[in-house]
């Protein structure tokens, strides 16, 4: 049985979502088609509203202004902190933690040679330009820990003035986290960035 | 940190899928914002053509032409044996299996009058006029089970003409099914169903 070729389509668009399964996907879209003529054109359009979105101007994080709410922010304590991420999700995940009130800097990923990822397709010159004009004295390196972003930390650290105080975030057992199950290397992770009592 | 409204709207609509948290929704769409503006698009277009599906006049499958193919197909060795179930994927799972060569009829679910789905909101008159117009002998009712599917099934029985053979699909453990892990009805189903060897 052969599904019609507009189902096809959507199904094949849903299935490029990293985690969606074909079969998935095509339980979703026969979700879809049962809702209401209304409900599916929202659908659409809201995602034809994803492209061309407007980009903050100094951080690079999704905004409806030239700057988003968290540059535009002169409240925020920490102005002369810089908190450098990969993405959006990244950035998300640490504001939405509620304790980290400086700035931030999307670097839109990480160097990777061997995908042709180098210093000019990531918002690095970016980054030294803002350090420089604000007089940022601190920038916290909050990348995932994988060979890659563990090279792009040292880079960044080397192409900074040597002025500003550059850390990056600190790794070891998460909370609730149980040793039984955690991997080695996280093990010696924690016990390197062990702390005095 | 709030989010542009555009992708709110975009989370909110893929939040209405059945499955999809708004965690993993706000993931996805995240997602989708990376991608290039031609594949945005051609997503977005692909669900705007889920509106206005044409139906097959006989069963109620999603077909591009007036009649599906199953129903179009005269090679089907078994047309006078129809295979009631309640929704498309339910179709595509048995036809897909391969064990069933006769006609489907899409019920559109199942009775249940708190949600206030009666016969009339079902595609019950047409299954009885098919059977009639085609002298079908034999109606297998391929319903989920349930308190609302088993009442759709007598319901169903008690309406069609006597001389029609009425069967419901077997139930009982399924292939590869440990005893160890099946539920009490599954196993009491399994014990009511038993044939001899």
């Amino acid at each position: 049985m052969e599904l019609p070729n507009k189902i096809k389509l959507a199904i094949t668009s849903l299935h490029k979502l990293p985690g969606v399964g074909e079969k998935s996907a095509m339980r979703h879209i026969l979700n879809v088609i049962e809702w209401s003529e209304q409900d599916i054109r929202e659908f659409a359009s809201s995602i034809a509203g994803l492209t061309n979105l407007t980009r903050c101007i100094e951080c690079g994080m999704i905004s409806d202004l030239e700057k988003c709410s968290i540059c535009c922010n002169t409240d925020r304590y920490d102005q002369k902190i810089i908190c450098v991420v990969e993405g959006i999700s990244d950035l998300l995940a640490i504001e939405n933690s509620g304790h980290f009130r400086g700035l931030f800097h999307i670097l839109g990923g990480v160097l990777n040679p061997l995908l042709g990822i180098g210093p000019a397709e990531l918002q690095l010159d970016e980054l030294i330009e803002r350090a420089r004009k604000y007089e940022i004295t601190e920038i916290i390196l909050a990348l995932n820990p994988s060979v890659e972003g563990d090279a792009t930390c040292s880079y960044i650290k080397s192409v900074l003035s040597s002025s500003i105080k550059v850390d990056r975030i600190g790794f070891g057992i998460p909370m609730g986290g149980s040793l039984e199950y955690l991997d080695s290397l996280t093990i010696s992770k924690a016990l390197e960035n062990r702390k005095m009592m």
